[in-house]
């Protein structure tokens, strides 16, 4: 008998691995979950690791691992956990990449985690100061500012909330009170004795779908709760242009459709301050994100125009407002801050993904696609940003896909497909029984679909192949049955419909001309994009190589890509920890050039062509090509 | 028959002067009015005038003239209209100092005008701009910036509330708008079209007794309307120190009391909107002065330490606040200016004060007394200058006065006394039959009763004179009567009593123990001092040589005594008209000592002293000892 010992670098964990045993039996006796929707059959292929060390000791990449892995993905040490097993007697390091990981998948749609070094706008200082004597009168303010000056901060000025706060403060704290001062300028509040301790923000990102609210400890830099709700302007208008017609119509209509939006923060300030045992006064300074439209609801300006062409934003610096102008209930003197537009469709939150991906810092060419109902794609390097606005619909988190539903528990949210008997396997949310599929599930299903032949690169479900999940009409149209209805709690078949994969197939055809057409103005070729950034909100944690099989974006080799789920929220996030990342964000958007695609005379063709699965022309997508082929 | 001709310069009018006619003569027949409360008998002595030139064509100065008039203002060539007749043809040219005027007397009351070159802190801007293509979009924003940066504004940004109006603006004005722009910094209106032509600024003086409101075009410098309104705070607390009490006693009742003010400072503002047919939104700035109480209170800033020693404000410098923070309802972007406090009593008024007299940048030493329930009083010139409050009461606003009233139609306004028979005359505002006695007529009263010896240096009434108008008792006290019942709307006697004489000396000793305290802490004696202004609300313009004689400030020749009526008021428009004297309202708070009072150790003695009339020591007063002899 052979045995070895594997490590988990990253989970700080080492497992004795016996003769016979997969990296897989190896990670489940130390409680490491991978994900593996076939059960460990080699099939799905979802159980990537990575081999750091101790290669030499592992029995050699087998055929399925080949069918699974493109060859740069070998070469860089890619394994399935399921098939690798141990042949001689070592040590072995081995690497869990983000997209294998089940635990992490829900901490992960809240966004990658970009560090910062901590400089929020927000300090707030404990003074000790000296009373007036009746031969030495001073104003309460002079008072105050000298002993700020004693402590290094010579230009601060007093705001009026601060102000009329003063007098009981300073008394009430014999003398001894705490300033929390703004960008070393202004004191927006005053408090009696030490509160230091005190201090918070709170970012949110603000999507067309999904209002997601992160409150941060400024003094720790960590996110101390966070909560999500659906973006309650949904009943006025699914799409964003049927919200801006809305707006448009009497300033009564804006007013309500910021209000409602406002309202929701609001709710989610006082559950993350109720969950995290903190008081709303004590959140000094909040930092909203959101799409242009979006971003001009929620202040209040009319985002008419924005529609209109040439699609003008009201603005693109950032802006800055106090939060009770816009009736935000954190601390009423407190700022709000907003990043920078790019243009009219590609707003504060495409900065914030700018932000948290660092795509504008790194010297490697990289493509970060935010995906949502309009998805926000950028191109470039430290050199040269060009982005873009696709209107992908919002078929990518589960709407308007006959089952589709929210990631909640019971959605299918993996999917793979036995290209043997074309018999589905699946997980669901909470492992619950299943009820739907969420937005990750379709892009697994469909991709499945193709690699298995159920579907053609026209999308077309191919309905004389002999399988009784292959029903020919069901409503006047094919589908393929995930769950039937005895398997499930809701009652009917779930299954994935022609008119579901035609609507994958027009907003993947959307995001990746865009996407062609940026690297066209950049005179760049796919296999020189050295990162891609998948971003937004797709229920749980997309499948890169689901994705790229169908053709979403430019096929490189899978180590590339990096999943980071509400990028928007992490650079939310980023600008409230640190001015620096502000000042960045002016550079940025400043810097970021903006095609519009629309007014781009190849975009026709170039979507025309993206219809088809993964592309029409697969000499763009090489690797898939080659999966394909295998399955063939 | 010799003839002559009299020009009356500052109307630009001449009269023809007719052997034996006086100047009051002839000046009638131009439609001037002089005062002349005896009705020309030489015996009132408020018909002075200054003879500037032909002085050689009348005759000597008579002897009712020497009663009246000192011999400073002889040589400097004051005579009474009433007394001085033609004697040689010839031209006389003459002005009538303000003083004298009947028909100016109650704009006085509005406060100098002391000139300012403009320059507001508002500008009105138009700017024709050009739309976005689709080949190079710009943010709305942005082509407004750059609009302005091409009419020399380089630094400004966009306020709140400009942008939310900004993309309709620029539509509805076909990309021609409007900006008002404040410090050259910062947007804080836009609007389609030529809007250059409405720019208003709204100055109010919120006194104790007395809210006085003047708008003013910010485009030509004047005032287009004034309203003034009673401190509707008065039921709270007569006195300030009431007012602080009741404030302090809960977050509450300082609300209440900051709410009923700045409702009353809004009526005033809708009433001189109406009246000069301006739209609130185009009042695009304010200045509010105020005592610091005041101040505290209208800000909303707990006024409670103020009353406590060592009396300090929550702030000394300016304060610059967003009209909708404090409630005011010009336009809601607009800045609220108020200047600086010098120390608890002596506020943002009197550093008003010396704005409009420009004390602070004159050679000359200068005091300045702006009477009211608390008096400020400021001693200097261009080098050293310092200030105390004295605690006079209201007795000047005819307040704690049995017959005391506003100077509405019916108040005696003027007073004087016969010698020969104690018989008084008087003039009533509005010629009207009268019904009290408003700040400028118990001056006028009580100064007329010491010269008549009707009251001694100790203010008794002296029972024991020839006269049916002196009653022995009433009410258990002596008083004199100026108007018995049967000659007047009120069913009454209209008196002063001896309780009246008393408040008077109590006031008045508070005003002058100040301000020779305040010449002891310069060393400098009463005849250094080179002009004495005279500010407040004592109804109507008050006597300067009756003040004198009453010893309510250092006996000086009368031609050095200006009444600057509501200076407050007018620095406040001062302030609303010009950056640079806000610049020197800073300068001034902060080069102003400050004397407390309470704790200058002859304090006591000097007010115990001052109670006399006019004072114990006659010889601090040489020209009304000499007034007084004369008479007895």
């Amino acid at each position: 008998m052979t045995d070895g010992n594997i490590v988990f670098a990253e989970y700080g964990k080492t497992a004795k691995l016996l003769h016979g045993n997969s990296i897989l039996d190896a990670a489940k006796k130390v409680d490491i979950e991978i994900s593996a929707v076939c059960g460990g059959h080699g099939l799905c292929g979802k159980c990537r690791v990575v081999v750091k060390e101790g290669s030499q000791n592992l029995e050699p990449v087998s055929h399925l691992e080949t069918m699974s892995l493109s060859r740069e993905e070998l070469a860089a040490g890619y394994r399935l956990a399921c098939s690798t097993l141990l042949n001689h007697e070592g040590t072995i390091v081995v690497e869990v990449p983000p997209e294998s990981r089940v635990e992490q998948q829900r901490l992960l749609v809240a966004g990658i985690e970009t560090p910062v070094s901590r400089h929020p706008s927000i300090k707030k200082l404990l003074i000790h100061l000296s009373k007036s004597s009746i031969e030495n009168v001073k104003s309460d303010a002079e008072i105050l500012l000298e002993g700020l000056s004693n402590q290094g901060q010579p230009t601060a000025r007093i705001g009026y909330d601060a102000l009329i706060r003063l007098p009981t403060a300073l008394r009430e704290g014999d003398w001894s009170v705490t300033v929390a001062l703004r960008d070393d300028r202004e004191i927006i509040g005053v408090q009696p004795g030490d509160t230091t301790n005190a201090s918070y923000g709170l970012a949110v990102d603000v999507g067309s779908t999904k209002v997601a609210a992160y409150l941060l400890d400024l003094n720790e830099g960590k996110v101390v709760a966070t909560a999500s709700t659906p973006n309650p302007q949904i009943p006025y208008g699914e799409d964003i242009i049927s919200r801006v017609l809305y707006a448009s119509m009497s300033e009564k209509n804006l007013k309500q459709l910021q209000g409602v939006i406002i309202a929701s923060i609001n709710k989610l300030l006082l559950d993350t301050c109720k969950s995290a045992g903190v008081n709303v006064s004590e959140v000094y300074d909040a930092v909203l994100v959101g799409n242009t439209v979006m971003h001009h609801i929620f202040l209040g300006i009319n985002p008419r125009f924005v529609a209109l062409s040439p699609y003008p934003p009201a603005i693109s610096s950032s802006v800055s407002v106090r939060a009770k102008d816009i009736g935000l209930r954190i601390n009423p003197a407190a700022n709000v801050y907003v990043p920078p537009n790019v243009a009219g469709f590609v707003g504060a939150d495409a900065v914030a993904d700018v932000l948290a991906t660092e795509l504008y810092k790194s010297k490697q060419l990289s493509i970060m696609i935010d995906v949502g109902t309009n998805t926000e794609i950028v191109l470039g390097n430290d050199q040269r940003t060009i982005s873009c606005s696709a209107a992908s619909g919002p078929a990518f988190e589960g709407a308007h896909i006959e089952f589709g539903m929210r990631a909640e528990p019971g959605a299918i949210e993996n999917v793979y497909i036995d290209p043997s008997n074309l018999e589905p396997g699946f997980k669901t949310v909470g492992d619950a029984r299943p009820r739907g599929i969420c937005g990750s599930g379709i892009v697994d299903a469909v991709a499945a679909m193709l690699k298995s032949g159920i579907i053609n690169n026209f999308g077309l479900i191919n309905t004389k192949l002999n399988s009784r999940r292959i029903q020919k009409e069901v409503d006047r149209v094919p589908q393929y049955v995930l769950s039937y209805k005895e398997e499930n709690d809701v009652q009917h078949d779930i299954a994935v419909t022609q008119l579901d994969v035609q609507e994958i197939q027009l907003a993947k055809a959307a995001i990746y001309s865009g996407a062609a057409i940026l690297m066209k103005h950049l005179h760049v070729e796919p296999r020189e994009i050295q990162k891609v950034f998948l971003a937004g909100a797709f229920g749980t944690y997309v499948d890169p190589q689901s994705a790229v099989i169908i053709g979403m974006y430019p096929d490189v080799p899978l180590e590339r890509v990096q999943f980071v789920g509400n990028a928007a929220g992490s650079g939310a996030r980023m600008a409230l920890l640190s001015r620096e990342v502000r000042d960045n964000s002016a550079m940025i958007a400043h810097r970021i050039g903006y095609v519009e695609l629309a007014a781009d005379p190849s975009f026709q063709r170039e979507f025309t062509e993206a219809l088809q699965l993964p592309h029409k022309d697969l000499k763009r997508f090489p690797t898939v090509a080659q999966l394909i082929k295998r399955r063939e």
